[in-house]
């Protein structure tokens, strides 16, 4: 409360926006592809006083990961293509960054990641909280709808696409609370597919679908919090190798094949880097859906 | 296979469109408002060689609707108002209605009703299918996105709202087969709330957008099945008494009211009755989504 950490608050030595004082910012779905790419964009971006909670089921991940970031090697980690974001080399002495190691699709998971999030975010010394509901999964994408009959599979996905991220936004706002000065901010990480159906893809389409949907409801509701859902493109990552490799509809697999060998998919880094500048700018209107090629 | 059950076969006797012969149609969450409506309009214009299938949680509420269509008792039954269509009254002597009690919120309800789908829809004498994935429930309104906390009830509320009607039709067509000169029709009852967020309505707008997004990938990935998303919209039911009683959100509560107090309520047959006369006049598309107001 004695911080005053709205937009462009904080102290950031280097050029480009400063940086976020005092924020608790947290990842799901940070070992790999997408989140851990955001990690690192987001570790330079965070002031004195943060902290970055990193979730993924991989303890191992996490902590490689988080050595990367405290050691400030958030320069060209990902060795992607030219327009990958850099951050400026601030050195992340301040930053501390926490693992906790857990899967989002058992409610034991969920129950320690809830416990992990209440534990950090009840301290009021926090002026900004930014949760990117990242985790998820594909699913079986080389089944047909026809072929989606066995019940416990397909509430596994909903619980860990769904269930989960519902759970641990409510758990991290209510932990969070609506204090005077502070802000908060929710991504959603979506896709084409909360919009478009794909065929072979019902369970991620319907899972991306509700998402987005739950995440509007709380823009309404919440109009104090910042809501985003963020759709980052087709990325160069292990889900597009899936996708390219394993989905049942022929002209869908043939279609994320093209996208690969013509050089479209999107390095992880270039897509977080443009989340990154959208919650910089901070004037997206809450609630909406932006899509990479949107911006 | 020996009959040909194309749109208009049957032989209905009275006026208004022919009856469809050799039906197989299931309705889920039967017992009681626009479920009960809907199987009332149906069973009339089910002809020779029909099977009404009736799901829900009450076998009594169940079996005292069935005695109802056996008995020709297809009339004024809801006593609704002008333009509640009743259906030219057939006498219903040779449909067979099967009544399935089963919480398709449970496993086991899911195991039983998915049983009797696979007994019905695997007799090859059956020319057409109509599934009506009607079921479905508010979960509690009275709650914010910020005080949906309980994974149990959240999980609960995505098996019964989206794992249960997924579950329910791939068992459904894959029982039933695709047969040369058979028709597939499968019905998801939609809601406004699938395209646009309410607020107090977290888990409904989800399960809605999710089920909406589902059934776009069925008919996109299977041309020869007829899908429909159909909202009927605001009933006037037990569920719209929940809406304007329980909804935490004041505003959109007392919306629910003034609806109600002047008069702007739909009764259930006659929304029942425009759904009717969609699967009738059969020239949606295939995975449209169609709103009572569209019509």
């Amino acid at each position: 409360m004695e911080r005053a950490p709205g937009s462009g608050s904080g102290s950031g030595p280097g050029p480009g926006p400063a940086r976020w004082a005092a924020t608790a910012c947290v990842v799901t779905g940070a070992s790999r592809g997408f989140g851990r790419s955001l990690a690192r964009l987001l570790a330079p971006q965070l002031g004195p006083g943060s902290v970055l909670m990193l979730l993924a089921r991989s303890g191992d991940a996490l902590a490689e990961l988080a050595a990367e970031l405290r050691a400030g090697a958030t320069g060209s980690a990902t060795g992607s293509a030219t327009g990958s974001a850099t951050g400026s080399a601030t050195g992340s002495s301040e930053l501390r960054v926490q693992c906790v190691p857990a899967d989002l699709g058992s409610a034991e998971g969920l129950r320690r990641a809830g416990a992990a999030l209440w534990e950090l975010l009840r301290d009021a010394s926090f002026g900004r909280l930014l949760l990117v509901n990242n985790a998820g999964s594909l699913g079986d994408i080389s089944k047909s709808f026809l072929d989606l009959t066995d019940l416990e599979e397909i509430d596994s996905y909903f619980f860990f696409n769904i269930s989960s991220a519902l759970c641990l936004t409510s758990t991290a706002l209510r932990a969070f609370g609506a204090r005077p000065g502070c802000s908060r901010t929710v991504v959603n990480i979506s896709s084409l597919c909360a919009l478009e159906p794909f065929p072979s893809w019902a369970l991620y389409c319907s899972g991306k679908a509700a998402r987005d949907m739950m995440f509007r409801v709380l823009a309404l509701e919440e109009p104090g919090v910042r809501v985003l859902n963020y759709a980052p493109g087709p990325l160069d990552t292990d889900m597009q190798l899936l996708a390219r490799s394993r989905t049942g509809d022929p002209e869908l697999r043939q279609r994320f094949q093209r996208l690969q060998e013509q050089g479209q998919l999107i390095p992880s880094s270039v897509s977080a880097q443009k989340l990154l500048q959208l919650l910089q700018d901070d004037s997206f209107p809450s609630g909406a859906h932006v899509d990479f090629f949107d911006i």
